[in-house]
C-alpha cells in the first residue's frame, strides 16, 4: 500500500473528528473507521461511514418505534431465524461505504454486483499513478488440470522468475509509454516535450494493462455486503479478490457481530442439498446402502455430495 | 396522529441517546431525529437514521481520501454542477431511513418506487390499529372535468356531508366485522367469544379498506430520495402522496441544504423543452411569430409550453 | 373469472395471429400465450410474451455466435449445474411477461418483488369493477395456534357461514357506496344523480377493501421468476398466492423444460444445512448419536433438521 | 470486424430459422437479426433477440386484454405523451438483446449501467483472441484544453505516427507475453515448451491492455435501453463508446419507429432549463435585457444557455 503524506493526513484528520451523534453507534468500528487496511501489494479496504447495526436488523423486523431491541440472546435468535429463512429485508436497513483500492482485472470482477452504488476515479479525467500488481511468489499458479476456472501447483524456479519478469516488464512499459504519449510533465513526472500536443487522456488509458489500480467508493447495504461477501469469500473464488472480501469480513465483524455469527453458520459455512441429495442423506442416515446410480445424480454432483459427507466415493 | 404513550416514550428514549462518532454528522438533521411529524389525520413521518451529508457527495465525486471539501461556494458549485448533469451517482452516497405512517392506498402508489429498501408492518403477523384516513372538507373533491386523473371543485354542503358520512361508516363497519371474525379479544378489545376459533389474521384484513392506516420502515439514498420527491412534490402528484413528500422535502433541507437547494433549481423547478420546444423559443426571442401548426408540435404540446412561457395561446 | 364477451374476443383474436420470426419459438408455450388461466373466484393468469428458450441460457453461459446448443443432455446438465452452482446471470438472458388479474391483498405481497416491470390498472383514473374474493370454504381457516403467520384448521358450520356473510356484505355495501359517492352512471350502472358533483375517483378508491380484484401487466426474467416461485410456490405462503404460483409453474414448464426440472431438483426441492446442520448428518451417517444440547442447535433449528431427515427428535 | 468461418456459419445457420409465433414481430428487425454491425476496427453489434414492439408500449399503457393499439396517429400522440411525462413503465414492457465485441476500456464504462444483464466472454476461463483496438488516425486526438474529460485536435505527422506505433506495439507484445506464460500451444498458436506448466489463465490475462476486445450478451428493456442511449449516442460520451450507441440507435428505429421518433423529439433532441434558466426566457421573449449578473445563474450556465439559445453572451 502507498498512501501519500497528503493522503495519510487527510485520513489522519479524519480519524480525529468527533461528534455527537443520537444514531446508533458501532464503537468496535468506529475504532477502524476511515482507516486504509492494507490488500495485495498497493491495494486497502477502508471503511469511510455507516448506518445502523445489528438493532437495526431488530428493529426494522419488528418495525418498532424505538430501539426493538431485546436481551442480547432474543436478538441472536431472531437474526439467526431471519438468516436462516432467508428474510432479508431487514438486513437492507443497514448500510456501509467503502473506499477501496485494486487492480483493474479485480474491479472488473466486482462491478458485476450490480446492487450497490460506485464512484470510480476516472481515468478519462485524471492520470493514473504507476502501480500495478505483481503476485507474491506463493500466488504464482499454474493453470488447474481438474478445473478450467482454477490453478493448480505454483510455479516455481526459472519459470517463476522468468513470469515475474514478463509481468513486470510489460506494466513498466505499459506505464512509460501511457504517460509519454499524454505529454503532461506536471502529472507524470516526465520531461516535457513542447512539440507535441499530448494524446488525450481518454485514448492513452487504453495502453495500461488490466493489473494497474483504480479505486473507488463503493457502497452497499448489509444484505448485498453479504450476498458479495458469500460469493468472494468462498474458496473458488479467485485469490486476489478473496482477499479484499477477507478484509471485508472483519469490518463485518466489528459492525454487526450477531449478524456476523449467523452469516458465518447459516450462510457461509451452510450447504444446499438437491433433493435427491437430501434423499441419500436420509437413506444413509437409516443405514441403507446408496450408489450414485441408484441416487438419481450425475457422477459429478454424487462426487460433490461424497466430500460434503466426508465419505470415499463407493457407499 | 395517534402515538400511544409506549410509543412516543419508544421515540423520547432514542432521543436522549448521545454517542460520539467519527463519522459526518448534521446537527439540522439530528434535531428531529426520530421524531414524528404529523401527516393527514393519522399518519406520520419520522427520519429514524442517515448517512452522509453535503460533504459525502462531493467527496464521492472526487473519490477523495478526506472530507474532499473545499470552500462552501466551490462544493455548492460542485453539487449544482452534478445536478445539473445529471451525474447521479455521488448523490447516491448518501443514505435515509425514515420511518412512515401512511393509509394502505397511498402505501401502493410510494411502493412502486423500487429503488429503496422496505419493511411494512405485517397484517397477516399482527392485528392492524383501527385507524382509518378521512379527508378534510377542503380536500374532499369532485373529479376533475378535464384531467382524468385529478380533482376538480371541492364538494359542498350535503353531497360534502353524504360523502363523510358513508367513508366513516363503511371503514368503522369494516374494521369492527375483521375484529369479529378474528374473535382475538386481547388485540382487538372487542368481547371474546368462546364458541368460534377464529378467522386467521392473513384472511381477516381483506375486510379492511384502501384507508386504513399501515407503517414501514422505509430507506433509499440521496439519488432516489430526489426521484421520489420529483414526482411526489409535484403538484401533479395525488394531495394525500404530496403531503407526505412535502414533510419529506423540510427533511432534505435540514440533511444536505446544498444539495437541497440545486434540487429545487435544477429539478423541481427545472422545465424540459422538446426539440420543437426549444426552436419554437429561438423563434420568439428573435421576435419571430410562430404558430402552432408551423412549430411542428401537438396542440396539447403546444398549450402546454404557452403555459410554461406565461404566453396566451396564439403568437 | 369472468371475461366480457369483448374481452375474450380481443383475445381470441391476439391467438389467431401468426407470424414468422426467426427468434427461438417455444410450441408448447405458444400454445397456451394468450389464454387466461383462472385462478380463484374471480382472477387469471396469462401469458402475453415471452423472449428465449432452455437454448438461451446455454448460449450465453458460453457466449456463442449460434445457438450454442449441443445435445439436450449436454444442455441439461450444463443448466443443472449453473443452476446447483447459483450461476444466475444466464437465466436473466429469457424474459415473460403475465397479464394478472388477482385481489389487492394478493398484489400487495406481489409487488414486494423489485425485480420486475409492472403496469397496474389505475384506480385513479379508471373505475374498478365490482369483483371481490371470496373463498371457497375449504380455504376459511382459523389462526394458526403455534404459527403466528400461518392458517390452521378450517372454520365450520355456523362461523363459517357468519364469516362468508360478513365478507360479502362489507364488500358488496364497499362497492356501493364506491360507485354512488362518484356518481358516474356510465361506469357503474348506477341511477345518475344531476344534484351531486361526484367524488374524485382517487378518492373514492379508498372505501373499497383489499379483497377487490386488481390486474397488472407483470414482466421479468427467468432467474427472478424463480426466485418469485421459489419463495411463492413454497408451502408457507399464503395460499392464495400461492394458486397463482403454481399457475405460472405450468408456464415455466412448457416454456423451459430443462430448467423447469433443474428448479424443482435444485432449488424448490432442495434443502439448505447449516454448518452445525451438516456436521450433525456427517455424525448420524457415522451412526453416532447426536442430541440437540451436544449439536450446538437451537430447539427449534433441531425440530426443523429432524423433520427434514424424517427422524423423530431423539437421536 | 473479425469473424471467423465458423462463427459467420453459425450466425448464417440462425438468419436462416424460420417459426411461426403468436408473438408482437416486426419485420424490420427480424430483417437484421443475428447479423453483425461492424463497430470500431475489430468489434460489432448483433441484436439477437427481442421482446414487444410499439404496440406492447400501448397496450401496457391501457393494460388491455388484446394489442390495445388504435390507429396509428393516436398510438404515436400516447407514446409521445409518455415520453413527454416521463411515464417510464410502459417502455419497460419491451426487451432487446445484444452480443457486442467491444475494447475492455469500453466495456468497463457501459456495464457502469447496472439495469441490464450480462454475461461476459470469462478470460478466467477462456482464452482471449489477438485482437486489440487501434484509433483510426482522425480518431487520434489530442487532450481538450477546457474540458478535462474530452478531446481536442487531431494529432498530426510525426507525433501521430509515433502514438500509433506506441499503441500497437505495447499492445502486441502485450498478448505475445500473454501467451507465452500460459504455454498452452492449442489455444494460441504458440511453440510449446514442455520445461513450464504454464501460468493460469487468470493471472495471465492481467498482462492484456485495456485496448483488448472483450464480448457479451447483453440484454436490457426499452426504457433503460432509452436512457444508455441518452448517455452514449450523447455528443459528450466519449467516440469509442458512442460508436456503438449509433449502431443501436438503427436497430431502436427497426424495432419501435414510433418510439425512436419520440425519443429524438422529446429526449435526445431535447433541453432541461432551470428554474432560472426559464425565468429567463420568458424575459428574453418579453423583450427584457437580462445579463448574467441579474441572471442568478453562475458564469458557466449562463454560458450553456446563451449557446442553448443560440446568442452571444451578453443580452
Amino acid at each position: 500500500m502507498a498512501l501519500s503524506p497528503e493522503q495519510q493526513a487527510e485520513i489522519d484528520a479524519a480519524r480525529d473528528s468527533a461528534h455527537t451523534t443520537r444514531r446508533a453507534t458501532v464503537p468496535a468500528l468506529e475504532e477502524i473507521l476511515y482507516s486504509a487496511v492494507p490488500v495485495l501489494d498497493h491495494g486497502f479496504v477502508r471503511v469511510i461511514d455507516y448506518m445502523g447495526d445489528d438493532g437495526a436488523v431488530v428493529q426494522a423486523a419488528r418495525v418498532s418505534y424505538g430501539r426493538g431491541t431485546r436481551k442480547v440472546r432474543e436478538d441472536a435468535g431472531l437474526i439467526a431465524y431471519l438468516m436462516r429463512h432467508r428474510h432479508s429485508t431487514p438486513f437492507e436497513m443497514c448500510e456501509i461505504k467503502y473506499h477501496v483500492k485494486l487492480p483493474i482485472f479485480v474491479a472488473r470482477q466486482w462491478i458485476r454486483h450490480r446492487t450497490a452504488s460506485v464512484n470510480e476515479y476516472s481515468a478519462r479525467y485524471s492520470v493514473l499513478d504507476n502501480e500495478f500488481y505483481l503476485p507474491e511468489p506463493a500466488q504464482l499458479a499454474a493453470q488447474s488440470s481438474d478445473n478450467r476456472q482454477g490453478r493448480g501447483n505454483v510455479l516455481e524456479g526459472e519459470e517463476a522468475a522468468a513470469v515475474l519478469d514478463l509481468l513486470k516488464r510489460d506494466a513498466e512499459q505499459s506505464w512509460r509509454d501511457y504517460a509519454w504519449m499524454m505529454n503532461e510533465p506536471d502529472e507524470t513526472g516526465l520531461p516535457p516535450d513542447s512539440s507535441r500536443q499530448g494524446l488525450a487522456r481518454e485514448l492513452a488509458r487504453m495502453n495500461l494493462n488490466l493489473g494497474f489500480y483504480t479505486q473507488w467508493y463503493w457502497k452497499t447495504d448489509l444484505h448485498n455486503l453479504m450476498h458479495f461477501l458469500s460469493l468472494r469469500a468462498d474458496t473458488h473464488a479467485q485469490y486476489e479478490i478473496r482477499v479484499y472480501a477477507e478484509a471485508m469480513m472483519d469490518s463485518l465483524k466489528r459492525w454487526v457481530p450477531l449478524t456476523h455469527d449467523a452469516f458465518l453458520e447459516h450462510r457461509l459455512g451452510a450447504v444446499q442439498l438437491s433433493s435427491r441429495g437430501i434423499e441419500t442423506v436420509r437413506r444413509l442416515i437409516r443405514g441403507e446402502a446408496v450408489d450414485q446410480a441408484e441416487s438419481g445424480m450425475s457422477a459429478r454432483e454424487w462426487r460433490e455430495l461424497m466430500t460434503l459427507l466426508e465419505r470415499d466415493g463407493a457407499a
